[in-house]
């Protein structure tokens, strides 16, 4: 009897994660004598934890190729870390017991570093049960902070929605300073790592354009050095426009945005790092100011794609399946850089043993001496990332976004007392 | 000898501002027999004053052209109003001595409600002086709050802006919110009329969608109701996608956003709509939330710019000169709505003295009895106006924006002691 396919999204969902799930499903739906259903997990494993699978039989053909038009996560995903495997398989041995119950023998993980973890520890796990599985992870994470790939799928839209963003409210900025706003401040994601700050770098041609300021979280902040390049800067263009991750942190590693706020009624505001930037910015230079919080907005914006992300989103996809055929197990898709000027890559496997809880860091040469641009390299790596417009189709003015049906499959196991 | 003509920008720039002044520009250079040198004021009219006038004629076609693909103020715009012309005449004496100075006598002014009451005062004030300037205001506002026109050049891309983003986010939020985020906030413009977030409830086509709850100005805000709502959605749908106008306020007229807050250092924190509904969330509901303020995004993202606004946005900017031509004064071209499906629109002029600070508020019947959406007839009224993708020309993954030179024309006049 044929084995079924498992699918399941995990983690912050990207533009393109869809994108790579129609990778997956189009790719296996090409091999019908070698996989026999395909389900996907309802919000990610806890769905298959709850024996909560989507049967994609269900939906169209259309809504399937709809899949690589439509951001965040069709089939729902979680943040949901399991349990350790050796001391608590209690959860190891529930997603095993639902495989068999649906006769799994292909699970794709699409996420980020964790994801990777788990999917090698279920290849493990199963396999030291007797009832192995070929577990692929797919690479996803708008932080580009996975291992061995030249990128992750989902950066390069989050990088092309900074980029632009930057470059368009810099240009309004730019022609209001004379007798209005004169600093702009647009917080961007990534807690850990600048790698999207830094793409906000690339709307900037010449220093005398937006962005005039990177806050990175790998650089300390100080409110001194700053407001120093804040002047320096609106003395010099007539503005100043910033980027800053929501990670920018102080010299002994303390979240500035974590720095605590109080309202009137003396709660605590938790407040983004752009209003506390403006904050200081008001106290120390008096200039007037406006800021933006992307939040979602960025990570969300599947209407302005990069097609070499949305390309190498369905390569990861297709890839995965294609590597579950030909035997491999444990491994994940990267991303193969050949070279940057054209841009060329390939699809190649690795090791999820690898991979696993290795974060990429950015690397030092990427920052520019004072801490507040990016370099060249930096430059020469993140342009072809946000490479090409993959608009979705619109209708009445939106984006056709597709809803899948998610229609269940019907339940065979006694329910478990699962409470997030 | 042919009369020159002047062009300047002022107030808040949008996406569609410079689409306006190729109108004007192209349409202008079309008739070398009526008009002679096309000149922008540098900022506005801060520039015309300084007399600081851009001379076109220095900028290629390409420039141009380029102008209906460029956001913000490609000449400089300012927020700066003229003085009383009875009690204060020195600023419009001096805009004259730069009228003479330069042969102007076709002056286009593209703005909100204040200036087209300065392009009428400089009508009349022209006209009473014995060197009579043709004015012509050019309608541009996002906030959408001019009287007569169907809908003001600029409003149509924000709108577009913010129900493509919300539905992008609410569909993140949707998949996220089973294990993590349950309430997200996303803040817009519209500080005393509530156009932009009715804009956000297009994304909604069933009451389970994104937006489940808008926050207008015209609805004395109350942390009950507004708790109580957001529990009630996300019982029912799982998640509660907000969009909140900045201009939301109390029982009593105040500003939610202008509610003091201070930070650890005692300052005072001037904080935004969202994380103000944020903390009103958590303190009530203790739901996990995430917000987003799109600030300038929004205005500025000629990246998704409506079709209808575009060509509405050039249009307004071509009806303005062939009504200077045509003999017509101080009046400002409108849009008329013929009909609504399938949307048809004409241009016709009204006078500038009828525009004259005349807001054109929300009608009551646009606002469902709930206060929390739109209703069918305000969604008739936008859809329209977001309709079409009017894309830029990218280069290297960026928006190939116009940059243009700006070349000043020689100053002949004396200095004056202009401070803003």
């Amino acid at each position: 009897m044929l084995k079924n396919a498992l699918y399941a999204q995990s983690g912050g969902v990207t533009a393109v994660i869809n994108a790579q799930a129609c990778g997956v499903i189009e790719t296996a739906l090409q091999h019908p004598q070698q996989i026999g259903k395909i389900f996907a997990g309802y919000n990610g494993i806890i769905g298959v934890l709850r024996e909560e699978l989507i049967d994609l039989s269900q939906e169209t053909k259309e809504t399937i190729s709809g899949l690589k038009y439509t951001p965040a996560g069709a089939f729902g995903s979680c943040r949901y870390k399991l349990k350790d495997a050796q001391t608590q398989p209690a959860e190891y041995q529930r997603l095993l017991s639902v495989f068999k119950a649906h006769n799994i023998g292909y699970f794709f993980y699409n996420g980020g570093g964790d994801s990777q973890d788990t999917a090698n520890k279920i290849a493990q796990y199963s396999q030291a049960s007797g009832f192995p599985i070929t577990c692929i992870g797919i690479p996803k994470t708008i932080d580009n902070d996975l291992p061995f790939t030249d990128t992750c799928p989902g950066f390069g839209s989050v990088a092309k929605y900074v980029a632009v963003s930057i470059l368009e409210a810099g240009l309004d900025v730019a022609s209001m300073a004379a007798s209005s706003t004169k600093v702009f401040i647009m917080e961007v994601m990534g807690r850990h790592a600048g790698w999207i700050a830094a793409a906000g770098g690339l709307a900037a041609s010449s220093p005398d354009q937006a962005p005039h300021i990177i806050l990175f979280p790998e650089v300390p902040f100080s409110a001194e050095t700053f407001c120093a390049r804040v002047k320096q800067c609106v003395t010099k263009y007539g503005y100043c426009a910033i980027v800053a991750s929501e990670g920018v942190r102080d010299d002994n590693g303390v979240f500035l945005a974590a720095s605590e706020t109080k309202d009137a009624f003396g709660h605590t505001q938790l407040g983004g790092v752009a209003p506390k930037l403006a904050s200081i910015i008001q106290q120390q230079l008096g200039y007037k100011y406006h800021w933006a919080v992307c939040d979602y907005l960025q990570r969300a914006a599947r209407h302005l794609a990069s097609q070499t992300d949305l390309d190498q989103a369905y390569a990861t996809g297709k890839a995965a399946v294609e590597f579950a055929l030909a035997g491999k197990n444990a491994v994940m898709p990267i991303i193969v850089r050949e070279s940057s000027t054209p841009y060329k890559w390939s699809i190649d496997a690795v090791e999820l043993s690898k991979v696993a809880n290795v974060e990429k860091k950015m690397p030092t040469e990427y920052i520019s001496a004072d801490g507040f641009s990016i370099t060249p390299v930096c430059r020469e790596y993140l342009l072809p990332l946000i490479a090409g417009e993959a608009y979705p189709r619109y209708h009445n003015g939106l984006p056709n976004y597709i809803r899948p049906k998610n229609q269940l499959v019907t339940k065979t196991l006694p329910e478990i007392d699962f409470k997030l």
